[in-house]
């Protein structure tokens, strides 16, 4: 099982990522914390750079090439981001700064115009912050109800709920494809369908699934989709909005400025169509060239390998750390083919935050605290999980690392095992 | 008077700038699109690239040195901001992608918790629509009134507009310091003493001010002060927002999500406290230390430096313009000493982007449109103006190869002269 076999075998690709070259605490890094954010390979570093040393100019506005240029970088991205995760136009698509802008922007221009006093949003127990927040908020403001999907006993998304918790007062369903903490893809498209059987609108956010899995929005039918580049190879401030083409047209603009109007009067303001409706101000333009290269080495890869990378680590992990007796497991009870590359664990008697420092110590670096999903940890009845998590360009070693980091761990602080 | 004396020579600033050793239409780029966007010196890409190669980790959430690295890269970024525009406390300095977000930050949190019907706001008609589309916005929601201050015949904001528009009714007044298209120095630290005098708050829009002009938030006695990175040197999808402490504590967050709460519960939430309650989501770190870089250079340069030079080729270039007997020029009526190197100005009888156009064929990128401020547009009664924008870097014979372009421009179109 643990065996990895010759055609499936890890390929090298930290090679192209400078950061994992370098040594922490003299030792080779150990980049476990995928889930906060991926490395860049060279490629991607390199696209920014040539852009801002070749071609940096404001898109859109101006009538000189170097302009014509940095437009046409930009629109290419769109265009790229487009096919990436099957979208039916570019216009649907809309950058924003991060997958937290996205889903702010859905609460604020679609919420804030179609959830009323009495109606219902549900979400899942699982959600990361930016994905309850906004909704707890716009539920607060309007008198609307915020009910929770609740988990199984495997940590999967409570069939029951699904269908119990999303009925004809509900106008709105915001659900991750894969949770942050427990790493399961959950039946987005299944929830898609309930939702709109009660006429309600289906927001995923993506965040953890588009790095990890191939992602279709028309097949799993989404209304709004979202994610963010920095966790998919790309550089930071770089976000995406995807949304049904009828629906970002019915909606009324959320950040007002230069670019996402027809005309100004005084008194008055024609707003632009999609997509610059939603782009307010100089975008990113930089950052647009980095998520198009991040696209490009990613197709590269291959997301069947992605996916084979991820799986073998898990396989080749979580008999390792279930043979630890004083370590506890979240979401790992049994082999699920929903999986993703992330482990969330603690260890018996010890803050998680001590964990992440002796193993850091040791040039492995996990994430510990909340993850920014404070009520799935209260429903897990932890105030805080350590959690590694991985990417393609991880390796076994990396996981002998951990593991070995992981052992000493109780030992550091005077526990006899 | 065009003439440079020793101690005030232009320097060769460009070697630092890989983009404007590009070549283009087969000749040397002379790029005056400063405006719109500055060009970055090889210190700013480098450090960005470094980051991603080096130091790259999410910020403020990780037990490891990564992470610890990345938020020190982060947080020296907003201490540099804070004494760079002279802010009391560092958490006074929030930042956003750009400075349109922080325009609508404030227009979202502020302007909807403390604006009501009746009530008036106060802008210039000079205002970039990025300060002017969220008060209109706003002002409609809440049936607020959006009242504008005119110009007098030299371009600058009229003295008795500032005096009778703004009134006991005046909530807020917003009034760019540098107007993007007219390049005249605005008498804010006045205004803001005006709207404090009958109690309301003053923003201010830093987009053309802060690279151009040594900026003190506190001695203009702003209330809030937004700029963009990308106008001074720094990468794209940086931006920030001033704001006193006691209004920005008082303010609800805007932007919802991971980083910015200190605790979450199903049903309800505690945000945390300035600068985390209005920076959701993963921020870009990569573009806060392109921005710390950025600062680091234009101190380097010096202000006195860098308005020195803009005055030179405003000097230089004015007496030759007003030589042309075709070319209109706006906000340059005579030598004001409140002018930044803007030059606003048409061809008469040519569409401003068959202007741009044609210069565009001899390698000078210059601006064609209505500058994102219709509203000023109108006021000119023009459609659209052409825009060369200086910044330091620009040379006597940048502006030579520009005159010399628009001098072909008529004579391209099939005019005698």
């Amino acid at each position: 099982m643990s065996e990895i076999s010759a055609d499936n075998a890890i390929k090298n690709y930290k090679k192209d990522f400078p950061l994992l070259q370098q040594k922490m605490h003299d030792r080779q890094i150990v980049y476990l914390d995928n889930g906060a954010t991926t490395q860049k390979p060279e490629s991607v570093i390199h696209a920014m750079c040539s852009y801002y040393g070749g071609c940096n100019a404001n898109p859109h506005r101006g009538a000189y090439e170097l302009s014509v240029r940095a437009t046409d970088i930009y629109e290419n991205a769109r265009e790229r981001v487009k096919k990436f995760i099957n979208a039916r136009h570019s216009h649907e698509i809309i950058f924003t700064k991060n997958a937290t802008e996205s889903l702010n922007l859905i609460a604020y221009s679609y919420g804030m115009s179609n959830i009323g006093a009495g109606d219902e949003v549900v979400i899942a127990i699982s959600e990361h912050h930016s994905n309850l927040v906004p909704w707890q908020q716009i539920c607060r403001q309007k008198g609307a109800v915020l009910k929770y999907i609740y988990l199984e006993e495997d940590g999967n998304l409570s069939r029951g709920d699904i269908e119990t918790k999303i009925t004809d007062r509900t106008k709105l369903v915001a659900v991750a494809q894969v949770s942050n903490v427990l790493g399961l893809v959950n039946p987005v498209k299944e929830i898609a369908a309930r939702a709109h059987s009660v006429g309600a609108v289906m927001v995923v956010d993506g965040s953890q699934s588009v790095p990890h899995i191939k992602v279709d929005v028309q097949d799993m039918d989404a209304d709004f989709f979202v994610f963010s580049g920095h966790k998919m190879l790309s550089p930071m401030g770089i976000g995406v909005l995807y949304g049904k083409e009828a629906l970002l047209d019915a909606m009324p603009p959320f950040l007002m400025g230069g670019d996402m109007i027809d005309y100004v009067e005084e008194q008055e303001t024609e707003f632009a169509p999609l997509p610059a409706k939603f782009e307010a101000g100089t975008q990113n333009v930089g950052g647009a060239a980095g998520l198009t290269a991040a696209i490009d080495y990613l197709e590269k890869v291959g997301f069947e390998y992605v996916e084979s990378v991820e799986r073998e680590l898990i396989d080749y992990a979580l008999p390792k750390l279930k043979a630890m007796p004083y370590i506890e497991l979240y979401g790992c009870d049994s082999r699920q083919d929903n999986k993703t590359g992330i482990i969330t664990f603690n260890v018996k008697d010890v803050h998680p935050h001590d964990v992440a420092t002796i193993l850091d110590a040791q040039g492995v670096a996990i994430r510990a605290g909340h993850h920014c999903a404070q009520p799935l940890m209260k429903y897990l009845g932890q105030n805080a999980t350590c959690r590694a998590s991985f990417y393609f360009y991880n390796t076994k070693e990396d996981v002998d690392r951990w593991l070995e980091a992981l052992s000493t761990v109780r030992g550091v602080l005077g526990y006899a095992e």
